[in-house]
């Protein structure tokens, strides 16, 4: 089974170049499960309806979210319907918080499982990752061998410390959220593979793709900016490729798919 | 002119790394000027005077530091005294404060200045390495146009800023401290060569390069514990090259290096 | 010279509580000098042209800043021209960064320097008001005997410290932002009048001046919350009341003032 | 039934301080429970079983702790024998995790139960306080109606947070952590008495109770200090009185003690 994640989807431009780029990259991998980061898909904070539509129409099978889950307001009407997209298990267990943390892809007789989990150090209040994702790891490993986690987190001490605690448990860690690509994908000794961070999907020339200018007024000066993005740009789109073993759930490669105008992985 | 950069050295498993690739490196890439960061040379905090002179002894023309600097108390020693190892340039301006946060390279009738600065977000209360760091680029700038800046820095966002704040000023701006290497490098469109992270030289089998279980520990109790690197085990190696225009000072190319179990990049 | 001081104005409720009582404490205690912090004036973030008249008409003669500085964005337009209110001095030394952190008010023969700096455990990444504290008072020192500081700070440490690092230097530190009056008032051994916090003035009933309802539905759900403002219900002021030798500039007595429905200090 | 709760006790002035106060306090308010914070009880840092044992003579019947309860290796060889001291109830459910964080005085014919929650914004990542300390409630609450909270944080936003989130649900919501007393001693509307934080007992012309020079130089120089308690010198005592109604377990009263050079109460 192979498995195509596409990292952090920003704005008009990210959805663009997954729109364009992911046609090629399936025909390329022949992915059999395709899951997507779409926390920054509207205009890099949340994600709409319309937002969600799209990507899916793209060729998307899954959809992962992260902090900005809930930046648009529409995600409450339409969270609980969307069965393609989960947003991170381990935000408080209130009856208030809608939308779920775990899903589940059917490739053939198979079923990837799907997690969404979220860190805390330098992130916010939320339930112990390693508590709530040792239990869902535990869930879902009575209906499959084959889990993959979407570890969206700052800190890298807290990936790799998910990475190495789920290590033989579950097919893959992958981390999201620092917008940056890690260049650390390998396969654990239990056999999960893992890699720091994914990376982003959308404008090149900026920061976290988003336009530079006013995030270096902001650091320069400390005053409030309106972080904005460009609707035209060089873009890039990060991903990375897993093969899991279909028989035993353990990962049996990862590498890395960055592509931008420095670096194109391949030439179609 | 080519410079080899070296990720945090961890303890001793990272400082035997470094004497056992840094001499096939050397001959494969050929570079003019060798820099490395030791702020975790010790035991993976801070360093000794033996550490700096082994790292020196290894081929290591500049030792970088980073909020590890202060952890061995020695360090209050020979700092002063230690004419190729550099600390955060934006520390604070007292004079209680010893080192500098610049020094310069000879290298035939160039001369490279390296310069160290410190990131802010999530990390500590520091000058700001905006306004600090434009100053002494301004004061390198009199006497070179080959300049190299270690940005240690945890947020991604604070590291590309710093990028492109010092696009078309510098050669190369490359972070160091989350020791985990990032697949990012590019030449900013004004010719400063970038990458957010170069990673880390020591333990391959833990996390940042130490044993895993403590910290795995720490995670899940929160209770304290005593972090602990191993005498012996699996290592890596993270560097990059960068190649820079003699004349102009411009980057021309950046390449990183990963040598780890998973990916040697090349045989020797 | 006595000198009132009232804490964090919040909203409308805090405003009207402020031209209600203000009257009856001028009565009491005859200040010559009455200064308050302004930053949650309008809605609970930031002050408008408006809200700054309001206060002086209400008997004010100086309004000091914080965190909420630039939340209304009318601040920019005037805050050049309000010679009657000053934000934090310790902001990045841009030219892009507008106001000020110094104001003189003139009391007969003798002035008062009142300064506004900003602490940083915990707050944002500012100059070090250590260091940009120093050199004001220096600087102030030049013209008057008569310092008086509103540090906006968070963490207790960074506040008791500013104090003893100000004694003898000044006639008074007294902090802003937690919104909650402490009961640590005392003249320091050198001469400074020091309070952790004045507190603030406005809705009784809440958390922060704000309503509780939506923070504890984020506290509870950690989802993004829109935080109000009653316009009606019960309301408090927290001020205090600092005598300083007119010849030595130095402290001779500070007293606290809490008017709520629990603890009114005096009748009139 | 009267409460009495003594703030953060800090090193050997603090214990002195209490030994010495204990006995008058008990005298003139006759409480029938005497609570104290004893996290800081060593040498700033934790608490040893010398030092629980001698609170306890002093006079104290239960010891609660907060974020340097591990401070001290030894804590973990006596915490479980040791019945008159809890932790906050809120560290990781995990089985490696010692001690408990909820305990019960008998009082005559009825018992007070106490249980000790920490915060999270600004401290460390800990089981959410709310839910936590609800579970806890509702278990107290099969057992007696008088029930005391000491919350441990340091934000007063957390703070006020769980004071309205328990208001009516127990007996006194007390603060601690910050080291300093705050004024705003209340009844909630449901019968809850709160105060932000009781303060701290302990050397007084310091910082939070230790040495002021260190903590001055570290805000200065970010240097790495040693943090030291004086032995000798002035020292302050920081406690509150609640009075609870025996039939309802709704606060009738709180007060708050400060006793140092500057301000004692009363005399004995
Ligand atoms: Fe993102
Ligand atoms: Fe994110
Ligand atoms: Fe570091
Ligand atoms: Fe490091
Ligand atoms: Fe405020
Ligand atoms: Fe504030
Ligand atoms: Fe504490
Ligand atoms: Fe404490």
């Amino acid at each position: 089974m192979k498995i195509l994640f596409v990292g952090d989807i920003v704005g008009s431009l990210g959805r663009k170049k997954l729109s364009e780029w992911l046609p090629k990259l399936k025909e390329k991998y022949k992915p059999q499960a395709t899951i997507a980061n779409g926390e920054n898909a509207a205009d890099g904070r949340g994600i709409t309806e319309k937002n969600y539509k799209e990507i899916l129409q793209s060729g998307v099978d899954l959809v992962t979210l992260g902090n900005h889950t809930w930046d648009k307001r529409e995600i409450f009407d339409f969270i609980n319907d969307a069965k393609k997209m989960i947003r991170p298990a381990n935000y408080p267990q209130s009856a208030d918080v809608p939308g779920r943390g775990i899903a589940y892809i059917k490739i053939n007789q198979l079923e990837l499982a799907v997690i969404n989990l979220h860190g805390r150090s330098f992130m916010g209040e939320y339930e112990d990752p390693f508590r709530v994702g040792g239990e869902l790891v535990k869930e879902a490993a009575e209906r499959t061998k084959h889990i993959f986690i979407d570890f969206h987190a700052e800190a890298t001490s807290e990936k790799e410390a998910i990475g190495w605690f789920m290590d033989g448990q579950v097919s893959a860690v992958i981390g999201t959220h620092t917008h940056v690509q890690t260049n650390d994908g390998r396969i654990l000794p239990k056999g999960t593979a893992y890699l720091t961070d994914v990376g982003m999907t959308g404008f090149y020339d900026g920061i976290l793709g988003m336009k530079k200018e006013p995030i270096l007024h902001k650091f320069t000066t400390q005053l409030p900016q309106r972080f904005e993005l460009p609707s035209r740009g060089r873009s890039r789109l990060n991903a990375c490729l897993i093969e899991i073993d279909d028989q035993t759930g353990k990962a049996k490669k990862i590498e890395t798919i960055r592509i931008d105008d420095d670096m194109t992985l391949f030439e179609l």
